[in-house]
Protein backbone atom coordinates (compact mmCIF):
# COMPACT_ATOMS: atom_id res chain seq x y z
CA UNK A 1 0.00 0.00 0.00
CA UNK A 2 2.79 2.53 1.04
CA UNK A 3 4.51 1.50 -1.83
CA UNK A 4 1.31 2.02 -4.17
CA UNK A 5 1.13 5.74 -2.80
CA UNK A 6 5.21 6.24 -3.13
CA UNK A 7 5.08 5.21 -6.67
CA UNK A 8 1.74 7.28 -7.13
CA UNK A 9 3.86 10.22 -5.59
CA UNK A 10 6.53 9.80 -8.33
CA UNK A 11 4.67 9.95 -11.03
CA UNK A 12 3.06 12.99 -9.81
CA UNK A 13 6.50 14.62 -8.95
CA UNK A 14 7.58 14.13 -12.43
CA UNK A 15 4.83 15.45 -13.99
CA UNK A 16 4.95 18.38 -11.83
CA UNK A 17 8.31 18.68 -12.74
CA UNK A 18 8.24 18.68 -16.58
CA UNK A 19 5.55 21.10 -15.66
CA UNK A 20 7.19 23.74 -13.98
CA UNK A 21 9.57 24.95 -16.77
CA UNK A 22 6.20 25.59 -18.84
CA UNK A 23 4.98 27.77 -16.60
CA UNK A 24 5.09 31.15 -17.68
CA UNK A 25 5.06 32.98 -14.41
CA UNK A 26 8.17 32.52 -12.44
CA UNK A 27 5.80 33.20 -9.36
CA UNK A 28 3.55 30.08 -10.47
CA UNK A 29 6.93 28.16 -10.82
CA UNK A 30 7.79 28.91 -7.46
CA UNK A 31 4.69 28.06 -5.99
CA UNK A 32 4.43 25.06 -7.89
CA UNK A 33 7.41 23.77 -5.14
CA UNK A 34 6.65 25.68 -2.26
CA UNK A 35 3.05 26.80 -2.46
CA UNK A 36 1.85 24.90 0.78
CA UNK A 37 1.86 26.31 4.21
CA UNK A 38 4.91 24.47 5.49
CA UNK A 39 7.47 24.74 3.13
CA UNK A 40 8.72 27.88 3.27
CA UNK A 41 9.01 26.92 7.79
CA UNK A 42 11.38 24.36 6.76
CA UNK A 43 13.64 26.50 4.63
CA UNK A 44 13.57 29.20 6.81
CA UNK A 45 14.14 26.74 10.13
CA UNK A 46 17.16 25.16 7.98
CA UNK A 47 18.51 28.77 7.35
CA UNK A 48 18.74 29.65 10.41
CA UNK A 49 20.14 26.70 12.40
CA UNK A 50 21.50 24.82 9.62
CA UNK A 51 21.80 21.64 9.86
CA UNK A 52 18.50 20.15 11.69
CA UNK A 53 17.66 16.58 12.76
CA UNK A 54 13.46 15.46 12.82
CA UNK A 55 12.64 16.47 16.14
CA UNK A 56 14.47 19.53 16.00
CA UNK A 57 12.23 20.97 13.17
CA UNK A 58 9.18 19.42 14.54
CA UNK A 59 9.67 21.89 17.49
CA UNK A 60 10.91 24.89 15.35
CA UNK A 61 7.60 24.22 13.00
CA UNK A 62 4.67 24.67 15.28
CA UNK A 63 1.15 22.79 14.51
CA UNK A 64 3.18 20.69 12.00
CA UNK A 65 2.33 16.75 12.57
CA UNK A 66 5.07 14.08 11.82
CA UNK A 67 3.13 12.81 9.00
CA UNK A 68 3.12 16.33 7.09
CA UNK A 69 6.93 17.15 8.35
CA UNK A 70 7.52 13.96 6.65
CA UNK A 71 6.19 14.24 3.78
CA UNK A 72 7.24 17.71 3.35
CA UNK A 73 10.56 16.76 3.97
CA UNK A 74 10.44 14.10 1.03
CA UNK A 75 9.07 16.75 -1.29
CA UNK A 76 11.59 19.03 -0.71
CA UNK A 77 14.44 16.65 -0.92
CA UNK A 78 12.97 14.92 -4.00
CA UNK A 79 13.07 18.58 -5.75
CA UNK A 80 16.67 19.27 -4.61
CA UNK A 81 16.05 22.19 -2.08
CA UNK A 82 17.28 20.38 0.86
CA UNK A 83 19.71 17.66 1.52
CA UNK A 84 19.19 14.36 3.63
CA UNK A 85 22.56 13.15 5.50
CA UNK A 86 22.21 9.63 7.32
CA UNK A 87 24.68 8.88 9.89
CA UNK A 88 25.86 5.42 10.50
CA UNK A 89 25.05 5.66 14.47
CA UNK A 90 22.77 3.22 16.86
CA UNK A 91 20.49 4.75 16.94
CA UNK A 92 21.21 6.39 13.25
CA UNK A 93 21.30 9.96 13.30
CA UNK A 94 18.98 11.77 10.21
CA UNK A 95 20.44 15.04 9.67
CA UNK A 96 18.72 17.67 6.89
CA UNK A 97 20.19 20.75 5.05
CA UNK A 98 19.81 23.16 2.60
CA UNK A 99 21.54 22.49 -0.64
CA UNK A 100 22.29 25.81 -2.91
CA UNK A 101 19.27 25.95 -4.26
CA UNK A 102 17.31 25.65 -1.09
CA UNK A 103 19.95 28.47 0.87
CA UNK A 104 18.82 31.01 -2.25
CA UNK A 105 15.55 30.66 -1.91
CA UNK A 106 15.73 31.00 2.10
CA UNK A 107 17.74 34.46 0.69
CA UNK A 108 14.71 35.64 -0.41
CA UNK A 109 13.11 35.11 2.93
CA UNK A 110 14.76 38.16 4.31
CA UNK A 111 12.20 40.68 2.37
CA UNK A 112 9.55 38.87 3.25
CA UNK A 113 10.30 38.74 7.12
CA UNK A 114 10.61 42.13 7.06
CA UNK A 115 7.70 42.47 5.40
CA UNK A 116 5.62 40.29 8.05
CA UNK A 117 7.83 42.29 10.88
CA UNK A 118 6.12 45.33 9.43
CA UNK A 119 2.50 44.65 9.46
CA UNK A 120 2.27 41.42 11.95
CA UNK A 121 4.67 42.50 14.68
CA UNK A 122 5.02 39.97 17.33
CA UNK A 123 2.96 40.40 20.26
CA UNK A 124 3.49 37.38 22.66
CA UNK B 1 -25.71 27.13 4.38
CA UNK B 2 -24.29 29.86 2.62
CA UNK B 3 -24.23 32.09 5.75
CA UNK B 4 -23.24 29.12 8.25
CA UNK B 5 -20.51 28.70 6.35
CA UNK B 6 -19.40 32.45 5.99
CA UNK B 7 -20.30 32.49 10.01
CA UNK B 8 -17.67 29.85 10.31
CA UNK B 9 -14.79 31.30 8.29
CA UNK B 10 -15.47 34.89 9.87
CA UNK B 11 -15.01 33.07 13.35
CA UNK B 12 -12.07 30.97 12.22
CA UNK B 13 -10.53 34.35 10.95
CA UNK B 14 -10.89 36.18 13.75
CA UNK B 15 -9.22 33.38 15.63
CA UNK B 16 -6.81 33.00 13.36
CA UNK B 17 -5.98 36.99 13.27
CA UNK B 18 -5.10 37.03 16.90
CA UNK B 19 -3.25 34.53 16.76
CA UNK B 20 -0.90 35.78 14.12
CA UNK B 21 0.76 38.39 16.00
CA UNK B 22 1.75 35.95 18.52
CA UNK B 23 3.35 33.53 15.97
CA UNK B 24 7.61 34.41 16.50
CA UNK B 25 9.00 33.02 12.96
CA UNK B 26 7.78 36.13 10.70
CA UNK B 27 7.74 33.62 8.04
CA UNK B 28 4.86 31.79 10.00
CA UNK B 29 3.32 34.99 10.56
CA UNK B 30 3.02 35.50 6.79
CA UNK B 31 2.58 31.60 5.83
CA UNK B 32 -0.49 32.22 8.12
CA UNK B 33 -1.76 34.36 5.57
CA UNK B 34 -0.46 33.39 1.98
CA UNK B 35 0.84 29.98 3.08
CA UNK B 36 -1.58 28.44 0.28
CA UNK B 37 -0.68 27.75 -3.64
CA UNK B 38 -2.96 30.63 -4.85
CA UNK B 39 -2.51 33.78 -2.26
CA UNK B 40 0.83 34.86 -4.18
CA UNK B 41 -0.04 34.62 -7.67
CA UNK B 42 -3.47 36.63 -7.09
CA UNK B 43 -1.02 39.30 -5.30
CA UNK B 44 1.44 39.23 -8.22
CA UNK B 45 -1.45 39.07 -10.22
CA UNK B 46 -2.68 42.71 -9.29
CA UNK B 47 1.10 43.36 -9.03
CA UNK B 48 1.24 43.14 -12.91
CA UNK B 49 -2.03 44.97 -14.09
CA UNK B 50 -3.01 46.90 -10.99
CA UNK B 51 -6.41 46.44 -11.46
CA UNK B 52 -8.26 42.92 -12.32
CA UNK B 53 -11.84 42.15 -12.70
CA UNK B 54 -12.59 38.34 -11.76
CA UNK B 55 -12.56 37.17 -15.25
CA UNK B 56 -9.21 38.82 -15.79
CA UNK B 57 -7.93 37.19 -12.80
CA UNK B 58 -9.09 33.80 -13.45
CA UNK B 59 -7.55 34.45 -17.07
CA UNK B 60 -4.10 35.22 -15.52
CA UNK B 61 -3.79 32.82 -12.88
CA UNK B 62 -3.59 29.15 -14.61
CA UNK B 63 -5.71 26.41 -13.40
CA UNK B 64 -7.53 28.05 -10.87
CA UNK B 65 -11.21 27.04 -10.20
CA UNK B 66 -13.68 30.06 -10.06
CA UNK B 67 -14.78 28.75 -6.29
CA UNK B 68 -11.09 28.80 -5.13
CA UNK B 69 -10.83 31.81 -6.38
CA UNK B 70 -13.57 33.80 -4.96
CA UNK B 71 -12.52 32.23 -1.87
CA UNK B 72 -9.08 33.36 -2.04
CA UNK B 73 -9.99 36.94 -3.05
CA UNK B 74 -12.43 37.71 0.22
CA UNK B 75 -9.55 35.73 2.70
CA UNK B 76 -7.28 38.28 0.96
CA UNK B 77 -9.61 41.45 1.13
CA UNK B 78 -10.78 40.15 5.05
CA UNK B 79 -7.49 40.86 5.21
CA UNK B 80 -6.48 44.14 3.95
CA UNK B 81 -4.23 42.75 1.30
CA UNK B 82 -6.37 43.53 -1.74
CA UNK B 83 -9.50 45.84 -2.38
CA UNK B 84 -12.61 45.35 -3.82
CA UNK B 85 -14.49 48.00 -5.68
CA UNK B 86 -17.96 47.73 -6.87
CA UNK B 87 -19.10 49.91 -10.20
CA UNK B 88 -22.50 51.02 -10.63
CA UNK B 89 -22.72 49.35 -13.73
CA UNK B 90 -25.65 47.25 -15.05
CA UNK B 91 -24.32 44.33 -15.32
CA UNK B 92 -22.00 45.55 -12.45
CA UNK B 93 -18.83 45.29 -12.85
CA UNK B 94 -15.86 44.55 -10.00
CA UNK B 95 -12.14 45.33 -9.54
CA UNK B 96 -9.82 44.20 -7.63
CA UNK B 97 -7.07 45.67 -5.93
CA UNK B 98 -3.18 45.59 -3.93
CA UNK B 99 -3.59 47.77 -0.80
CA UNK B 100 -0.42 49.15 0.76
CA UNK B 101 -0.10 45.97 2.66
CA UNK B 102 -0.67 43.97 -0.23
CA UNK B 103 1.78 46.17 -2.17
CA UNK B 104 4.46 45.91 -0.14
CA UNK B 105 3.65 41.70 -0.46
CA UNK B 106 4.01 42.24 -3.76
CA UNK B 107 7.70 44.02 -3.34
CA UNK B 108 8.37 40.85 -1.43
CA UNK B 109 8.48 38.81 -4.82
CA UNK B 110 11.43 40.17 -6.64
CA UNK B 111 13.91 37.80 -5.45
CA UNK B 112 11.30 35.30 -5.30
CA UNK B 113 10.80 35.72 -8.66
CA UNK B 114 15.15 36.00 -9.52
CA UNK B 115 14.85 32.85 -7.50
CA UNK B 116 13.06 30.72 -9.77
CA UNK B 117 14.29 32.05 -13.15
CA UNK B 118 17.71 31.01 -12.05
CA UNK B 119 17.14 27.43 -11.27
CA UNK B 120 13.77 26.50 -13.03
CA UNK B 121 13.92 29.01 -16.20
CA UNK B 122 10.68 29.28 -18.53
CA UNK B 123 10.47 26.77 -21.09
CA UNK B 124 7.54 27.11 -23.01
Amino acid sequence: MSKTIDHVAENLNQLINEKIHSLESPVERAMALIGDKYSLLIIHALYQFEKQRFVELETQISGISPRTLSARLKHLERYGLISRHQFPTIPPRVEYALTDKGQGLANTLTELTAWANQWYPYKP
